[in-house]
């Protein structure tokens, strides 16, 4: 771990540089998978399965009999904790919906915005060493709240051509209509183009590695939206001289632990408090499965002493981190400063894996700096929002001269005399 | 204009087929503006200013002097059209305002969203035969009232030198910070990546062709997000046999006039309606400046007569057109059933110039089928939504123990330690 005291401003865009990502350099590998994909529907996804994840398949789809078996396979214990997650997650984003308000701009010009369901949505879920069945449950359930019809979802089986039994009890618990065996750049095209199994679906969602990652920006240019541009995971923790170093040290861990990439930050008024977390780090680390990745990702994490909590605001706002931990005394006045951040965990009691797993918050979140600019997932993510407008010849006439002006300067005649019409049509009936 | 009657629905994807915008092959020539802008900032603005848009300039910015004098250029009335349409469009994206309400998801466990505006936004209004001042009011409408610091507006100059004059005296009302001439793909650069007189944007909205839109497509894979993918613009009219033919017909060449690859779309359960909608366009068209353009789009618009509203309906949720002109008589009933559509204009006195000027609606919206996952803009587009969440001790026994079942069942031991902690110190402090 780097520390680094009171750097000077100027240093800042250096010390909060994160590494560049750069998939152009996959654009021919992963466009040749999607066109192959594109014009060869399910059996070109059954080759590159073959090819990629060593599986023969002769179906895409789970079938009733596989999530009956993935039902049994799961603890009871493990089942009662997604319910729980489930429940949460469920509250907060039915807690986004939004209620139509019709607003008369002006008497007889009414307008309004409706928000409506995405129809069919695409969820992806990685493969790799972990089951990441939390995922599953924070893109389904809120699609499920949203209303979107249907819910895809394809994820990569295991070399014995079978998913994963929890992110199949996942995916039932939180309502996906469909589940596919598909994974990376094959299953970003059979959701973006449709197969004789797989459905098109107009947004696709989720995590991956960086083919995946290429793939949706790629489908995305024609065919597709999608959620976010992805980058490694990151966390910037705010801590001052009455944090708990334990805390503070299991915090910047939990998010080395994802992978050598991932990005630790820690921000502290206290310079006392840079030893005692580093110590707890070295304490806590030695216990840990997953100690390698950890230590790679800490060789280039930084620990960084402020002046005061402004500088340390507005450091971390510079930043712009995906999860930003406050474990100040002044927490609640801190977040009400937030102003560039994924999802924010206030107080000493709410580490990050709380939001990860089971508060209630999304954990698709933007990395790379790009809260700046995106949202996580939320219930939003799932809807359009169409807005309507309705005039009566009272709005005609109040705001049709206007547009005509307006039109006429634009040079646009037909959008005049498509006001202009309607004038002359009141004007008549009122003689 | 091409009258299909009665098609089956085997023959709808081919009917509604759009044309395909490949801008794939302008990606070399883009990459290499943009990596100049980035490089050679100001500069190179300058140059490509001089290559495109034959113009020598000495200075990107809008002086004050430029904002005067064109305040004196443009005529009271047109400035009166301008106030009243802000107003309205105000009136109405301020009415999307988000209230943050925090949810106690459990006891203990409180999530909550805030909208925060984007930081820095730049707005994109292109050149050509006609000034889009239109355009300005509903890009930085809704910035102003979202409350981003900084609002940037690139257009290109004339071969004088100078900004439209109702483009700046749009861009004042609308409190618009800093105008540059800058156009095209080096406008975009500029924007993206900041140069020593434009400063760096994290989102970048606005129209333009086909340079521009390849453009935002690339800088948005790496550098900053975009408003949205765009197409040609397009409306779909559905009509019935009490629709009035010449509201119709001029709604329809309004579209037209846009450019000759306009979609025009006529949906109409009455097959008397084509024929009397057919001469009118003809009478109207005749007096049309843009009579040339409108033509050309014509030639390939589209009348279809069906059998009923639901089969209208259905025909027109598949499309998903930017714009939907409802002039049915039960159209408050076929609002009610719209899934696919950028705005909707309900009634025979909602003609689209309303909302394309001064209903209060935004103009900027999705085109060539996006609007089956994308919304136009709005106040959303402008805010991120960050969540927040607080747990306390309660919380913590609350979901603490399923937190860590799960990230042990995701092989994240520092995450689920990150839990352990907490809830241990808390079983230390109960003693």
């Amino acid at each position: 771990m780097n520390v680094i005291r009171y750097p000077q401003k100027e240093e800042w865009d250096e010390l909060l540089k994160r590494p560049v990502m750069n998939v152009d350099t996959l654009r021919e590998t992963v466009c040749r998978v999607l066109d192959d994909v594109k014009t060869g529907g399910d059996r070109a996804v059954m080759a590159y399965e073959k090819q990629f994840d060593h599986v023969e398949l002769e179906c895409l789809a789970v079938t009733e009999e596989e999530m009956d078996e993935a039902e049994r396979l799961v603890s009871p214990e493990l089942k009662d904790a997604l319910r729980l997650a489930h429940e949460n997650i469920g509250k907060f984003h039915a807690s986004q919906r939004f209620e139509t308000t019709k607003v008369e701009v002006r008497p007889g010009v009414t307008c309004w915005q409706k928000a409506v369901p995405i129809e069919r949505v695409g969820l992806y879920i990685p493969g790799g060493t972990a089951p990441l069945f939390s995922t599953v449950l924070m893109l389904a359930t809120p699609a499920k709240i949203a209303g979107c019809r249907e819910i895809v979802l394809c994820t990569p089986p295991g070399r014995d051509g079978k998913v994963h039994p929890a992110i199949l009890c996942a995916a039932r618990v939180a309502g996906v209509n469909r589940i596919f065996k598909a994974g990376g750049v094959q299953a970003i095209g059979a959701m973006a183009y449709g197969t004789e199994s797989v459905p098109k679906v107009y947004k696709i969602f989720g995590p991956g590695n960086q083919y995946v990652m290429a793939a949706k920006q790629q489908v995305s240019l024609h065919d597709v939206a999608i959620d976010m541009p992805a980058g490694p995971s990151e966390v910037a923790v705010l801590a001052d001289a009455g944090s708990n170093p334990v805390f503070v040290a299991a915090d910047l861990l939990s998010q080395a632990e994802h992978g050598v990439d991932s990005q630790v930050l820690l921000v502290t008024t206290d310079e006392a408090l840079v030893g005692k977390v580093q110590d707890e780090v070295e304490r806590q680390l030695a216990a840990l499965p997953r100690k390698e990745i950890a230590e790679q990702a800490l060789a280039h994490s930084k620990l960084v002493v402020v002046r005061d909590m402004d500088e340390a605001m507005e450091l971390t706002n510079r930043y712009a981190p995906e999860h930003l931990i406050i474990e100040t005394a002044d927490y609640l006045q801190a977040a009400e400063r937030v102003v560039n951040a994924g999802s924010v965990f206030l107080g000493s009691y709410t580490p990050e894996s709380a939001g990860d797993y089971a508060s209630g918050t999304n954990h698709t979140l933007p990395t790379n700096g790009y809260a700046t600019a995106y949202s996580g997932v939320n219930l939003d993510s799932y809807h359009r929002k169409i807005t309507f407008q309705e005039l009566t010849p009272q709005g005609i006439r109040d705001i049709g001269p206007a547009v005509e002006l307006m039109a006429a300067g634009e040079h646009l005649d037909a959008h005049r005399n498509a006001m202009t019409v309607r004038l002359e049509s009141i004007k008549t009936e009122m003689k």
